[in-house]
């Protein structure tokens, strides 16, 4: 029987979702919670291999197990043995055809930056910082270039494993509330440290440092070493994986992620 | 020459704002790394002695010093010192007669309650917590029963050392915003577990457990014994500390807690 769960965590006391022999991850947490509950050793497969220190109010991850229990179990029973930065949102049983990572049809990101002169501190390890005035009209033009089909390799680390370069980027929108300003993103999938690469060109652009063109410039070139620096783990945010209606996932309750919903930016 | 500091703070790793033998308080933080840069000792007064869990965004302390240093020393040197949950956000010379926690007028709380099935993870320890349905109007219709200058014996804790429980109330408020509810409070000053013993009033008349006119029967009668459970430091921000323009004070940058300006509910 499969298994499908939602999941919500604050990433920042974790060695990022991908199990390690640490066993610090939030992979392993999870794991040895649900092995707990099955009786029997539970592997799990997530939609989003978030780093460390990256958050997520919306991962999705199966399991396969011969053990039946109501989703309540694995839901509460699972959440009483985690770690408070870590819960389960929901389960639900899928057919054996689905798959967390690849049923995924698009993930959405939001990066939250803080806009103040004094570094983050009752919010810190929640947010990237940066510390100056920021053109939202130029990072906007700047983001909308972005979007669409294209070669990211200028946006993805060099450990990046990803095969195939190319991404279909459908969405990258750019807001300010109060002091914070959210950059969303979705796309069909993201190359290793894409969105804080782009956020960091973004910046770029923002402060003045090069006009919203440069971007594509950056793009094009398809060398990392165009762009501009990897913006910090803290600020990002798994907000959403996307699959097709026909697995009827239960939806996860709006976080409302820093006041704004993950789909209103 | 005596100095006024703007701080904000995440208090889940503290024991609270006063000074302790432990070392471990906000204030004793705050006092090292100020008293470094005057290169003398530094004592300091706050205005709101928040509890071990508490946040602030906008708490204010003054201290002497005859140490002559430019605002920008006593913010981004302290900040560099201090752990990265606490920042100074300003610093400014007042006069001697100017006492951060006498001539303070007003003080403003927010209560943020995160009512979800799920416990909270992805901001645990900053939100309290309910899980079940609350009625917004019933809450409403008390908390303004609770606002105006009452004797607030009812909700101080046993350790409360107050001489006089009587408090001008003069706002409280609750909104609600995706899963989360707010419970904005300001008082000329505040008893000891006062915000947090009205919010769970407040709770208990949300979930239909007393019609709001209970919480008229609690406060008259002056008895802790009657009121309901304490709710959790961790969803407690003080947001505000009022004083007379005359001192002149530089305004705290617009936290926007959880998406909702401080003075917005």
């Amino acid at each position: 029987m499969r298994i499908a769960i939602g999941i919500a965590y604050d990433g920042t006391s974790f060695n990022g979702w991908q199990s390690q022999p640490s066993g610090n991850t939030v992979q392993d947490h999870l794991e040895r919670a649900l092995s707990a509950i099955a009786d029997d050793p539970v592997r799990l497969s997530g939609a989003g291999r978030t780093d460390a220190g990256v958050h997520a109010c919306a991962q999705v991850a199966h399991f396969d197990t011969e053990t039946t229990r109501p989703n309540s179990a694995w839901v509460r029973g699972a959440n009483t043995a985690l770690p408070s930065a870590v819960a389960v949102q929901w389960s639900s049983p899928v057919p054996d055809e689905f798959h967390a990572r690849y049923s995924a049809r698009a993930r959405s990101y939001r990066y939250v930056l803080y806009d103040h002169p004094v570094r983050p501190s009752m919010l810190a390890g929640m947010t990237g910082w940066f510390h100056g005035a920021l053109d939202l009209e130029a990072m906007r033009r700047a983001a909308a270039m972005l979007a669409g089909e294209h070669d990211f390799s200028a946006f993805r680390s060099s450990a990046c494993q990803a095969k195939n370069p190319v991404r279909m980027l459908e969405r990258a929108a750019v807001v300010r509330r109060g002091p914070y300003v959210f950059f969303d993103f979705t796309a069909n999938a993201f190359l290793h440290h894409m969105v804080r690469n782009m956020v960091g060109c973004l910046v770029h652009v923002g402060k003045g440092r090069h006009p919203p063109e440069w971007i594509l410039q950056v793009m094009e070139g398809c060398d990392r070493r165009l762009a501009a620096p990897t913006m910090a783990a803290a600020g990002l945010y798994l907000t959403n994986v996307r699959y097709d209606p026909r697995w009827q996932l239960p939806a996860f309750a709006r976080m409302m992620l820093f006041g704004l919903a993950e789909d209103e930016a």
